[in-house]
């Protein structure tokens, strides 16, 4: 039977392990998990666990009613249970003792995993040390293979679509809400093959647009307001990641003219400092000096980039100070911004992939705010 | 000025922790965040902390990025800020100095902190002990105040006209695949007022319905097929959890009708056990009672509830073992099931809340299986 690439992700993991001097990799409901399993869950109440020994056999242990579809998604058939009414903390226990770790091991658990399951952990281990399951998976996760980028390029084919028949609306988005407008957008990345958002949709019309996390709204999109969209969906587990600031009808200021073609121009910038080899903080200074030098640095109040694969935020990110080197196959993204407290906020945001030579993007729709 | 409802509980929160001997509360992202400051977000890889000692004024610790929008959500002007660049386990560090806990405190968590922050929470306080935010939180949030009955009021009637809807199908959704009559409920949930989905909505056709906790996938309903639907809105942050097990067009089996029926009648057998001061496993045990009596204990293979407010599950569980006993203002779910694997599954949901003299349902659509 053919390894399958959970599977083989697993050995490497394993190998990793014992490379780092770590015992043990605990995963919960999580990215890592899907990563190394094939089993998606979103982290809930009961006990679920992963635990990859560094030798030996890597071991599930559910909730019994999960039973079926973790056999049915995972490559292993060591997969342990425990019933409602059962102390998941026995259970726990139980499955840490069967992997026969040495007295004092050290145990990376999954960097987001719940402090609840975590205090359980220190319980049951009392004389570990813990660190966390990036330590080892972050690196590997860190290059994506051929199959991660063809669902990270549809991902982004279908933002791509979405983007092209929102600028359709033009004057027809005059009057609407951001939240309809957002509900709107998901019907168009779910027709263009999307699964659901990566992260909930942003559509922040006017001053809304210069607060970089506000989500939307009531505030009707009114004639001559810019409107930042940032919004990403799913293609088999991996997000597109995309934002686009517009203006649907009507005239925006001449500062807004201004503004918008200064995080064009340093959007470029910083997409052409792609390379392999380059630091991480190199983009992001790629980016930083053309809004520097327009006037703007203080109003750019966030890092230029974010990793993205399995999660819409990973590593590596393109901030000041990481100088990280960029290797093939690493993707990320590109969104400056510039914030323009009670007037308005402009960014652009594409995703990119590293290549040998260069680099490859996974969105590509129109960057001006005309629609 | 008034206070807010949510400077209230974060003082009740604070007169809890000094009667639990703790020194300090810190939350991150969460639904206890939002409970106790009115800022909602989702987790997320920056450091973002509130912090509440026994003694003194709550703080913040924010990414800058995000401090217009907490300031405009919450009361305290107590908001400390870092910026992308700077390391943010110094400005952790920093913060937790200014609260002047003492040499070796106790420190509650929120339960749903990933490690990565409470790996850090341990390194700049390493002399502390401690637990989970739950242990003062959890009784506090049991009981559900009138505005926070009203909202669950209004998404239990919103999941009532979603499935009112999905009934008015009938043969029309035979040919729909699961994931289509999925993104068509959400439509309806949607028209009816609720905001977005509480949890992935669950459309079981055929012997998917015999994994509880399947979502949906490209299989098509066909004639004949129990489809086990469970989904949920929200409106103003709190939600709607209702399942319905219904046969859109054509007959299905005798089997099905007789375990629908024991299901219905088990359901209804725990709605009427509710009341306040009785125990949660009483309500357990009535449904549990008449699934064993009809000879399908086994194929019950879940709790019959959990508690649902900000978080779609919290305390109380309703399940064996559970001795708590129920207060008024309460709100949990009763939802018996039988799965029989490679047939179907049956499972009936509704929320409800427990009054003065009984119980109040929060949602009300039919219960039988025909459309």
């Amino acid at each position: 039977m053919a390894t399958t690439p959970f599977e083989r992700r697993t050995r490497d993991a394993q190998a990793a392990l014992a490379e780092a001097g770590a015992d043990a990799l605990v995963c919960f409901p999580s990215p890592n998990l899907f990563y190394l399993s094939g089993f998606s869950e979103d982290p809930g109440e009961r006990h679920l666990f992963l635990f990859v020994p560094a030798d030996g056999d890597p071991a599930f242990l559910v909730p019994d009613l999960y039973e079926t579809q973790v056999r049915a998604a995972t490559w292993t058939d060591n997969v342990r249970t425990w019933s409602d009414g059962e102390d998941p903390v026995a259970a726990t226990e139980a499955a840490v003792s069967a992997l026969g770790l040495p007295e004092s091991p050290r145990v990376l658990v999954d960097d987001t995993m719940w402090a609840r399951f975590t205090q359980d952990l220190r319980e049951v281990l009392p004389d570990a040390t813990f660190g966390l399951a990036s330590e080892v998976l972050a690196p590997l996760r860190l290059r994506k293979d051929e199959a991660e980028l063809d669902a990270l390029r549809r991902a982004g084919a279908a933002a791509d679509a979405a983007m092209d028949r929102v600028r359709e609306l033009g004057a027809d988005a005059v009057g609407m809400t951001e939240s309809e407008l957002a509900a709107e957008i998901e019907t168009y990345l779910a027709d263009a093959g999307g699964e659901g958002v990566a992260f909930e949709t942003v559509v922040g019309a006017g001053d809304h647009g210069a607060m970089p996390h506000y989500r939307h709204g009531d505030r009707e999109i009114r004639p001559g307001d810019p409107v930042v969209l940032d919004f990403g969906t799913r293609v088999d587990g991996y997000p597109s990641d995309q934002t686009r600031t517009v203006v649907f009808d009507g005239d925006p200021s001449e500062r807004f003219r201004e503004v918008h073609e200064v995080v064009r121009e340093a959007q470029a910038a910083a997409v052409d400092a792609v390379e392999p080899g380059a630091t991480a903080e190199s983009v992001d200074r790629a980016a930083r000096e053309v809004i520097e030098e327009a006037g703007y640095g203080e109003r750019f109040v966030h890092r230029t980039g974010h990793g993205v694969g399995l999660e819409v935020h990973e590593e590596p990110y393109i901030v000041a100070g990481n100088d990280e080197r960029l290797e093939p196959g690493t993707v990320f993204s590109v969104e400056p911004g510039v914030y323009l407290s009670g007037e308005f906020g402009v960014r652009i945001e594409d995703l990119v992939v590293v290549t040998e030579d260069g680099y490859e993007r996974l969105n590509d729709s129109g960057r001006g705010w005309e629609c």
